[in-house]
């Protein structure tokens, strides 16, 4: 066996085994010469996982994909200069997404910053708007460990124990708080010297536990108010599959006066679920509105994807809003009145058994209305020409059982929220920033950490955008893309006030003739392309077949049908 | 002819008639539906020359090659959320090469941000650590124009005069002082309105000219000096073509004591300097060091490439450092004395015919170094086997003159430094942040902006980078690309400590088997490669037969010889 090697820097040192002692066991690396010292000692590391990829902005979303998974942390490592910017777009995403990445960064010594030096900027802070926690480390005086003189030594030692603090809190807040951190490592040469034994041995400072409770006033009064409301509203946003127990789930189902509203990013499924919300809030008469509108509005999970459920509950407020979950709550509808700092299952079994069930028919109308509008959308699909709408129809048909699927912004996951997906499914997609900047590379990451056949649904702008997603060595054999390709950005077309001008397919529309063909070709992956309805139902039928090695199929649909048809769907429940 | 029209909102006209006003005509707009006021502001302006790029990344550095040319502003117009953070890359580079760059990032308003809207981030102050100056603006309480309500109508009125000002402010920053701002743009929907007249009328401020002068005393004393050291050195960064007076060049060469280094990227040239300075400072004992210490060493221009020359002067240094520039002055050898804020022009006018041609052996001794090194440079040339080094020999022994060659990082630009190029070529290279992030992007800008035939020499990693650079329907036809395809970060291969690992050809020289050709045949540019050197030799000037398309000639160099070959170059001068 290959003995491992050490950095000879102490301050890599102390980042790897901090790394190792939180935990931190996927590591992402861009190729550069600054960070030659975190390289070496994660890449010599044998539990460490290291990947390498090229392009910052790609790496970056791959390891927000694998964190996304994983729900731990994933070090992010890149030399100095322009290459951390462009972490940024993934950072951000990270950051309103919770999900935990941290950034290590190699940087010159601060005396080299702005003196006319190559690939050096002003690291220090430079996420500052987005971002948990900024380390800005300390360069060791000189590299040797061995130095004879006192105060160089004394200076040494003070700055190794801020180095080993700062790590140590931006690494606990990644994993305590969800979310972005940034470390900034400064490192003098030689670069690249190796040594056999470490040279520092870091203390691991452990996470303290928030230990967040209600007080028991609260408590009793929430209990009171929930027992008298005879119409509850369970909005659920983006959430991770199998996080929430069955049991609360059942209990819900089983009060006539909680209504359960999910999303396709929301992985939880009863038949009591209203699951396809843009169906239900649209073409509704003020009437209706306050029917629907709740007394009380529990929300739980991230970001909601839904403008109408948006407009809705800021127009037709609840009395209460309460939001569960451990870090933050959006007040999202302005009427926030309680964010609840508890896990969500936590909270449930706390006060759920509390509760009483209250009889009514707020559940049993708005399913019956739902029910109704299922029938109206099978009928409408049934009648409809091969649009974008009838494509995605055929997707989820087609997809086989227990796939992950991960969705591109921004038309894609909003066709997707239409449908009711098979409840084996897991669905993600990045709805923090809802960038179209990352899809692919996310996906990928998603794919590779969980093991599980996985599904890119992407639009044509999404995916060019991330083209160097593909500039991957780690895409799993049986990972599926299916690229809807309008020809642009057929999100625009939906738009008040558009029109068919040159200025308008230039600059909104921003129409192309690419086709995936030759990116396939370029990074090896099986291509086929489908431009009528049954080339769908076949081409992704095939796509599962064998997963011997990753395939693309990319459907061509009518530029400029899309958006008519999607309105005369909305039309279609009046 | 068409009407012209105009965004409803106020706020997108005022933008359009400041921008218009500072002669700011050339729009990069990346879709989106938040930007459509200004979209459809610009669009619609016939003086203004919008470009539609869609990947955000590549629209800021195709506006930064834009700007690179003409030397003045170039707006960039984005959506909301994570879309601005990808112009990061190309506004740090912008900031570090001092070239005027406009963002005018459409935002929601400010009660949106952190409430869970989809694409909302926090875009105030967002680029803090590389911008000139960073402008948030309100938006209008409401976009109507009429409205009664004396309060609104005021608060309207004060929100109008903040914005002009500090529209104003950022714009003649980024003009004065030649770099990168922010103008960030909240609006309310909704956005597609348009009227046929303007209602508002924005006052344009003009720039105050600063008028920096040099004390008489300081003026007189740097006379004294200069005509009393025998040893002076006129080392020039990065410049543009045609900057600096031919009289001043012809000045310096007249006298026996200045002694003036050149890099490829400082495009002036004559026959006494010393274009190849990596050649001239390698190998030289300590006493040849001392006697090509300078007295007074003089700068001038932006970044320096050349590592060599950095390291010398920083342990040899002159007893005097003088920087010529307008706006700032590093101190990259750690002994500036001073900054001499004026046009460089302007200060060799008044100062230069007042200084004494002093006589000595410093310039003749130095150029019959260079002129010794020149013919060991090109008989190792004559016995080189087939790598980088041979290969950028043929590139610039074949390429026509009066191209504008556009030069990635980081071997390329550091190939180029070794040899003598044509005095017609025009050089250009990110060097502000020496990033290998978007090479491709800003070539094709400066090309078009130009209107001069161009070639775009590239190494796969950065050509690769910015593959999606290509995704740009205003490429010139008579626009050539040379990538030279070493399989992997040729550059990381000259390191010291490296060795034939897989840790190392994974994480830093990341080899990879990609070509060309199929991002070429996807948009089309036509291809060709080449494996000898006589392919290279037919294939570049095949390249400039026909100017009908944009062409791309591949390169591939064994991976593994061309770093013993530079190692061998290096050792031929001692």
């Amino acid at each position: 066996m290959k003995k491992r090697l050490y950095s000879k820097i102490p301050l890599a040192q102390t980042i790897v085994a901090l790394c190792e002692a939180k935990g931190i066991h996927h590591i992402v690396i861009s190729p550069g010469s600054r960070n030659a010292p975190l390289t070496i000692g994660f890449s010599e590391h044998p539990e460490m996982k290291c990947y390498s990829i090229v392009d910052e902005r790609c790496a970056a979303f791959f390891a927000l994909g694998i964190a996304q998974q994983i729900q731990k942390p994933v070090a992010l490592v890149c030399t100095s200069g322009s290459a951390l910017l462009n972490y940024y777009p993934a950072i951000s995403e990270a950051f309103y997404s919770d999900i935990p990445l941290v950034v290590l960064s190699a940087d010159r010594p601060i005396e080299r910053i702005d003196i006319g030096d190559g690939q050096t900027i002003r690291q220090k802070n430079v996420f500052e708007n987005h971002i948990l926690y900024s380390a800005n480390l300390y360069s060791e005086v000189v590299a040797e460990t061995k130095v004879k003189d006192i105060k160089i030594r004394q200076k040494q030692r003070e700055a190794q124990k801020h180095n080993e603090r700062e790590i140590n809190l931006a690494l606990n807040r990644a994993i305590e708080k969800k979310g972005p951190v940034h470390i900034n490592v400064p490192f003098y040469e030689p670069l690249y010297d190796k040594v056999d034994q470490p040279t520092v041995f870091p203390k691991n400072i452990p996470i303290e536990d928030p230990q967040y409770i209600i007080s028991d006033d609260l408590h009793s009064k929430m209990i009171k108010e929930w027992n008298q409301a005879t119409r509850k509203m369970v909005l659920v946003g983006v959430n991770s599959p199998e996080k929430i127990d069955q049991q609360w789930i059942d209990y819900f189902a089983n009060d006539p006066s909680v209504l359960v509203l999910t999303e396709t990013t929301s992985n939880i499924h009863h038949s009591s679920h209203i699951n396809c919300i843009d169906q239900l809030i649209t073409s509704l008469t003020k009437e209706e509105f306050e029917n629907l509108q709740p007394d009380i509005l529990l929300t739980i999970g991230g970001m909601v994807i839904s403008k109408r459920i948006k407009a809705f509950l800021r127009e037709y407020q609840p009395k209460s809003h309460w939001h569960v979950d451990e870090k933050k709550a959006f007040d999202t509808y302005f009427c926030l009145t309680e964010h609840i700092r508890l896990d969500v299952n936590s909270f449930f079994s706390d006060f759920l058994p509390k509760t009483n069930t209250i009889q009514g028919n707020y559940k049993s109308t708005w399913v019956a209305v739902r029910d109704h509008r299922r029938m109206r959308h099978a009928e409408f699909l049934k009648q409809s020409s091969f649009t974008d709408l009838t494509v995605f129809e055929a997707i989820f048909d087609n997809i086989p059982e227990d796939q992950m699927i991960q969705l591109s912004n921004s038309s894609t996951v909003r066709y997707a929220q239409l449908f009711s997906l098979h409840p084996s499914f897991k669905v993600f997609c990045n709805r923090g920033t809802s960038g179209i900047d990352g899809s692919t590379s996310t996906a990928i990451g998603a794919a590779l950490a969980s093991g599980t056949p996985t599904t890119l649904i992407t639009g044509d702008l999404s995916f060019f955008y991330d083209s160097n997603g593909l500039w991957n060595a780690y895409i799993p054999s049986n990972f599926k893309i299916i690229l809807i390709n309008n020809g642009g950005g057929g999100i625009f077309r939906i738009l008040p006030g558009k029109e068919e001008s040159d200025n308008f397919s230039q600059f909104f529309e921003t129409i192309h003739n690419l086709s995936a063909e030759h990116l396939c070709k370029m990074y090896g992956i099986e291509y086929n392309k489908a431009i009528t309805l049954e080339e769908v139902n076949n081409g992704i039928q095939q796509m599962y077949i064998h997963n011997d090695s990753s395939q693309l199929l990319e459907i061509f649909t009518p530029r400029k049908e899309n958006d008519s048809t999607l309105i005369d769907y909305f039309r279609c429940f009046v």
